[in-house]
């Protein structure tokens, strides 16, 4: 490295900046507008740059990347070994250890037939071995997405007087949720989930937990009579509303498995590498249960069981998607909305692992794979999936290397399709809800609440509001109320800018905040301000107004001690790095009202796109003169003050 | 004033940094949660500070002041001479011989029996002349909202079939109007109105006046079969599928009146002294016009008139408002948007006047006044009024000092209720319509949509959506859309802020963005980046894709140049203004990243909030202990250039 170009500027700044004085404000280099609307757009379509690989190669290689591009399998596949494959055999074991009971636990969740989650089990994993990007991801049908679809699915089907119906509606919305994701990819509006914020998803997780513990009551105390809604109100009057219906035997099993499934959990929480302690619990509870209830014959002491399952593999189910008719409104709002919240699960958890790796997680890429993963298993009687936290952290920890892990817990899940299906015949309903329970209650996230309290009051009151909002109001309203709260909050920033009053650092020319840094001093005759957004419609005229306030505080303040009237107002622009016609006009009318007060305005360091808009709109160059536009803030004020000087002298 | 406080600095500058070196970040004093609440709310319900001038004041000064806020007659009222009311008894017969004609056709274009017009010409005058704080507002009914609220209150319910009806509807509608205004200002969020943009007004209020002059061609042509439709194309297929109902009487007289009209308009346009010219037009071409009809019984051969008008001052409404039934919700929804949309114009032309004059109009207390006005107006048979920007004009113009000239014009139309109102029997319809079209025209304003394709292409797109969204969907969609995509364009901005590269201009320690100031150089080994937003859930998955390419792209691009891998990645954040959990993460994210390229985190002048949150967050100080925060990007290069050179030479 050149060892003259940093150590120089310290002694160079002060044999220099003496004799130049001031630098001059420059637009930026000439670019027409359509160059500048292609950076515009390339910043918010492509800010990852994902064609920069493709740069400086041949033709045979951009293909060869573009495949490689669009099908990772392509890109680890080649190199895949043996020692790879034993590590993804055992986590791959593993997660099918896990993904059949709880497979059977959502399907039951969402309202559908038992099987129908182990069917969204077999095909989407292989879809997304071919072309997801992530190592870790385990997929597989999870709890919220889960949920969501049968809460707002039953709302107009009933699942059980119509359940033919109910599976078409499920198929169809899972299409739509594909669709919806793939196109938010494809599109590159990937950043529509960020709107989600971890505030809201912390909140929203957290109440979405207790709703879908609270329905496993019916299976865990044995009720028969349960009601249909999801509050927290409605579900527990109707507990103790059927106090009669509750069955001892049910309450003693559930009880006993629950323990065994929280105790289990907890090994593994302590310690992680023990993870298959909790990894196999479920299994384990299930062939136990089983077979209790088949020695026992307990299904007639009051203890239900999921029943026969059919044998055989996912059934082809295109024809049963409905693309018009009375359902289609409903079939597309429960696809819009159990695909973003699926598609904000499966991608903070690639992105998790992908961080935890130090691999690299393409966002728009992903939606494309969970997209189509969900239009092909929409097609082959899968109902939503995407990448589930808990088991992919389960996949993580059993050391899985690729997506080969996916393929294997799929072949698991083919082989209990085709040939063990009849043994969960008598596999006990309370069984089903105690994994639920135990596997939501890991979505409650106390430090985390705990952390964002103590950061920022405000996005603790958006969780709050996410929380109680799932709770006692719905799902979906909840969480669009905290969304709504979090993007009013944003515009809220925009509508109300800050602005700062700056003070020199003594024996500087340095100029910062003087309510924050004490030792700045204010320079009389002088009020600079900075204002910290951009300058839009929304803000133009709070800002006059508030700016008016610093005169006039100024003012007040100043007179008493020590007299001295306002000679210039200061802007320091660095910050504001967008500006619109209203903002624009702001200027104008700002140096009309500075001026009547005797000061004059100027401006500090307009970055390139404000600089060029103040130029275009102000042909009189009043606002954007050579004496009313300076590089930094320390040089506007030793050239203005020597005017002022000059000016004050004269006076007295 | 002191004069070595700012001419000292210079010297001061190189004597005593170089000695102390780094000046050090320090957190900004500490506030409590309440204090920081309380600051918060105040800069955001109260920036123009109404409670500064009751500060140092006794109680019964405070009194006096309080009273003077609400109602700022009192404030100019006792001051009132005689002298000023010559001048605003000319302006207020001024505007009275305007208001006679407009109101009449006013109420006609919402689809109201013509003496509401005058009706709502009396009492809200008075009303605004107490409360208002405006001394050239012109008070009475305007084009866009007469416009809204007849065809959104036609869409349900028909005015011929269900006069009574709609009617009630109307009173309904502006007391909710009045009702919404009125709580925009008393809960200070008068900044909702600030989201229609300047560029959305011209656009809307342009397609407005289309769509108003084409319903005007009813009039104007005399036909009677006429659509209800508002749109563009089922207006021009009406009027030529009826051709056989043209009547060429009323074309000629119309044709005649509306080039008079249009005449008297260029006069007063070309010479503003004039005024009176345009002014006294529509009275005069009223009286010339219903002469006519009388003379020939013109009535009788085509020429529709406005018929017989029932004298008397406004009866009382209150017994016909609706606050419930099946109506309430339509009522409420067009008390929405006429409100918004009048209460925009009025303060427009309210703050207009006030800047022109150099007096101040405060918005929330304006919305008060307009809003209890049309409350008060609901009440006693009026519509939905507000500042008209013409008649405004025309009152600013003809001198008008105070709200007195309301009071005169508001006598006036008084007179004219009492005596005057048989002599309007013969007035024809289709004068109406000429003055109707004559004074929308002025809403086209194409010089303003040429500066603002001059300025800003975004909000010229913007203002076209307006303009083709009113003239081809509706006036209430066109709208809704415009503030749609204005707000997107916010919301974009948040998601997508600008990142830049720094690099330093020679010979001093200022450092700017690369692609702008030409001159400015890389220091090797350093990637400067300056973050120019408030960071949050919206942007921080953003930021890190984008600073992860700025890495990407210097280490592929300096490579090729000099083979210097990067030291340190310095994040100015002085215009970061807030942060929130999910900007936090970023910087442990982004350290994380950094820090497997063998490279540093540094930040640098943090602003109070940010630190705050970063400190909280960061006990373990991995991004912010003292090696990592500096207080300029200048500071920040010249402390660690000195250790990597120390570094890089043990490594060579």
């Amino acid at each position: 490295m050149e060892p003259n170009a940093s150590n120089n500027m310290q002694p160079d700044h002060c044999l220099e900046i003496a004799p130049m004085g001031v630098h001059k404000v420059v637009p930026p280099p000439h670019r027409s507008t359509l160059q500048k609307l292609k950076s515009r757009l390339k910043e918010t379509f492509f800010p990852d740059d994902p064609l920069l690989q493709f740069k400086r190669q041949t033709l045979g290689k951009k293909w060869i990347l573009a495949a490689q591009y669009f099908f990772p399998i392509l890109q680890w596949g080649p190199k895949y070994s043996f020692k790879l494959f034993k590590s993804d055999i055992v986590s791959g074991l593993t997660i099918a250890s896990l993904a059949i009971p709880q497979g059977i636990s959502y399907a039951k969740l969402a309202s559908l037939p038992p099987i129908v989650g182990l069917y969204s089990s077999f095909v989407p994993p292989l879809v997304y071995a071919v072309l997801g990007s992530s190592r870790d991801l385990a997929v597989g049908p999870v709890s919220i997405a889960s949920l969501i679809l049968g809460s707002m699915l039953t709302q107009e089907v009933s699942p059980v007087n119509n359940p033919l119906l109910f599976l078409q509606l499920a198929f169809s919305s899972t299409f739509f949720a594909g669709l919806f994701q793939a196109s938010l990819g494809f599109l590159r509006l990937g950043f529509i989930i960020d709107f989600l914020s971890k505030a809201t998803l912390i909140g929203f997780m957290a109440g979405a937990a207790i709703i879908v513990s609270l329905q496993q009551l019916k299976s865990l105390l044995g009720i028969t009579h349960f009601t249909k809604k999801m509050g927290l109100v409605p579900v527990l009057s109707s507990v103790f509303h059927n106090i009669n219906e509750w069955s001892w035997q049910t309450i003693l099993m559930g009880f006993c498995f629950l323990v065994f499934l929280l105790l289990t959990r907890h090994v593994s929480i302590r310690n992680p590498k023990l993870f298959w302690v909790s990894a196999g619990a479920p299994l384990v509870s299930v062939i136990l249960s089983t077979i209790l209830v088949f020695a026992f014959k307990a299904q007639n002491h009051g203890i239900s069981v999921i029943g026969k399952l059919q044998e055989g593999l996912n059934p082809p189910s295109w024809n049963m998607l409905h693309f018009h008719g009375s359902n289609l409104g409903l079939v597309v709002k429960t696809g819009l909305v159990t695909g973003i919240i699926s598609l904000t699960e499966g991608i903070a958890v690639g992105r998790t692992f992908a961080a935890l790796k130090n691999y690299q997680v393409d966002g728009n890429k992903e939606m494309m794979a969970i997209g189509l993963m969900n239009v092909i298993g929409s097609a082959t009687s899968c109902y939503v999936t995407t990448g589930a936290f808990s088991r992919s952290a389960v996949n993580h920890n059993a050391g899985a290397k690729t997506a080969v892990s996916n393929v294997v817990m799929s072949v698991t899940v083919m082989v209990t399709l085709l040939f063990l299906m009849p043994l969960f015949q008598y596999t006990p309903n309370v069984v089903l809800g105690a994994i639920i329970v135990t596997a939501v209650i890991g979505l409650i996230d106390l430090p985390a609440a705990c952390q964002i309290w103590k950061i920022d009051k405000f996005d603790f009151v958006v969780m709050l509001c996410a929380f109680f909002g799932v709770v006692f109001i719905s799902v979906q309203n909840g969480l669009a109320i905290a969304v709504a709260i979090s993007i009013f909050k944003i515009l809220l920033q925009v509508t109300r800018p800050k602005t700062m009053i700056l003070g020199n650092i003594p024996g500087t020319d340095i100029f910062r905040n003087l309510h924050h840094y004490k030792d700045a001093t204010r320079i009389p005759g002088f009020l600079i301000l900075s204002i910290e957004a951009p300058i839009n419609f929304a803000n133009a005229t709070y800002l006059k107004e508030r700016i008016q306030r610093w005169i006039n505080e100024y003012e007040t303040e100043e007179d008493i001690k020590q007299q001295s009237s306002i000679h210039f107002l200061i802007l320091d622009l660095s910050a504001v790095s967008a500006i619109d016609t209203s903002g624009v006009s702001l200027f104008k009318d700002l140096k009309k009202a500075v001026e009547t007060k005797g000061a004059e305005l100027v401006l500090v360091n307009p970055v390139g796109e404000v600089l060029e808009k103040l130029l275009r709109a102000d042909d009189a160059r009043d606002i954007t003169g050579p004496d009313t536009l300076y590089l930094t803030v320390g040089e506007a004020v030793a050239a203005l003050s020597s005017t002022m000087k000059g000016q004050s002298s004269s006076h007295v």
